[in-house]
């Protein structure tokens, strides 16, 4: 399964990138090798794959994201913020360690994330702008999407408010890992624009569909507590909307996904295939 | 004076770089535009216009040194790090706002330090990625600077593991302040090289003087509470190696970049000037 060639791939590249740092290894190499459905990391993959790129000059892209991604997760996870102790059913970062190692091992990916596009030597100059300039503004804006979504704790909000929310916390990433993928295979402007509608829909999709997953599935399976959003008072999906209504909306957003998929210039059963995968995951 | 011109210029620009963003920038501005002395800022200008170089160019690097060293602080200031409530002579971030929208605001400006020196449209690719380079270097080693910092607390350590320490802590983003400075000038890699024994020297003698600045001024001066380490069983030089010693290391460290600054191809008075200015400093 290709899928999970493209796992096994990243998690050895993330491991080589965690070896040679210093003092604050172990706290990232903990939480970033701890596991994780690596769903950034395969975008990236199978984007550029789909344009006959060279997986080796995917890698630091791949890499970079998910660093972004676990350290948006450690500090996420912190007292101060979601508090939660359970993270890839493991403590989180901070109940491992302390507060204080997980607050700069956050800081720290945060900065190796960018280095290591930085210093990939397989990327030119010019595409590693471009790299640069996609992920750093889709992790600003992850920034600017946290501090919304703590904002309306214990808040009512209408669906358009929470949506805005998704499409800067969860949203901003996943579009960001599919372009990092069209930016190494320099794909035509149009294509770009194509997979970046498609990358929009599936991001919010996933976000929807994570609300209504964390209604419905158990603790163990989901790695993390169930009800954990509702319980904190969070707005979600189901709670405004409904969980039927909610189940209809991802469904539909994978649906346009699938369709604009057609519109590549290139074949993408690859991507129809992982958005039918999303499409009836369970957790 | 000079210096003062190079405050205003980077104020100018801090302030443009934070205009335009979202919900975060309450808590960005408030912090990074509190004050401060524009300690590195005013190094990356002093370089490069030591070099003839256009001031407009250096902008993003003034203003991306200082964004990281801004969220440093709020990061170094949060109750689970060195938990200190002043800074600046105003509340501290976590403080005024409160800890998540602290830890928030400097994960937000760290992404935007790298996103204005990406996005700089006065400066081409190769630049740009030597710029960054340096700069993302020097954001995670700073990490590991503080968490080597923490680890410390309430242990005696040798001199050599205090000033590994500072030489991440503080020496690393300083020493990058200088070579953006050099990068954006293009000098010669001899110039470069130089600056970097100087950047060196005058990074450890600027923390030694903090520690000893941190014994003998009042806390209306130093803007943030005196005696804050040593009361927090931190390992300083004046408590190594006593008050007398401190201040000769750092008076020799001085002179030692004073005289390295003569083997430069350019006359460098200014950072001359800056040297003997830092010696001399009371806050």
């Amino acid at each position: 399964m290709q899928f999970d060639q493209y796992v096994a791939r990243v998690n050895t590249k993330l491991d080589y990138y965690l070896t040679t740092q210093g003092s604050l290894t172990e706290a990232m190499r903990y939480s970033v090798l701890a596991g994780g459905k690596r769903f950034r990391p395969i975008l990236s993959y199978c984007v550029a794959d789909m344009f006959g790129s060279n997986l080796e000059q995917v890698d630091s892209s791949s890499c970079a994201v998910e660093f972004i991604h676990a350290y948006s997760l450690i500090h996420d996870d912190l007292p101060a913020m979601d508090d939660d102790d359970i993270r890839h059913n493991q403590p989180s970062c901070h109940k491992r360690f302390d507060e204080a190692q997980a607050i700069l091992a956050g800081d720290g990916l945060q900065a190796l994330a960018f280095e290591v596009l930085v210093n990939d030597p397989l990327l030119n100059s010019q595409i590693k702008i471009d790299l640069l300039s996609t992920l750093t503004h889709a992790a600003f804006e992850m920034a600017e999407g946290q501090a919304i979504d703590l904002s309306i704790v214990d808040r009512t909000v209408d669906i358009n408010l929470l949506e805005s929310m998704h499409r800067k916390k969860t949203g901003a990433l996943l579009s960001c890992a599919v372009d990092l993928g069209a930016v190494v295979a320099q794909c035509s402007e149009q294509d770009r624009h194509t997979l970046k509608v498609f990358s929009q829909a599936i991001g919010l999709a996933y976000q929807i569909q994570d609300d209504v997953l964390d209604v419905e599935t158990p603790v163990g399976v989901l790695g993390k507590q169930q009800h954990s959003d509702s319980e904190k008072n969070k707005p979600t999906y189901p709670a405004i909307i409904g969980l039927q209504a909610s189940k209809e909306a991802y469904q539909a957003l994978y649906l346009q996904a699938s369709e604009c998929l057609n519109e590549l210039s290139v074949d993408a059963k690859i991507l129809q295939l992982l958005t039918q995968k999303l499409q009836t995951r369970t957790f």
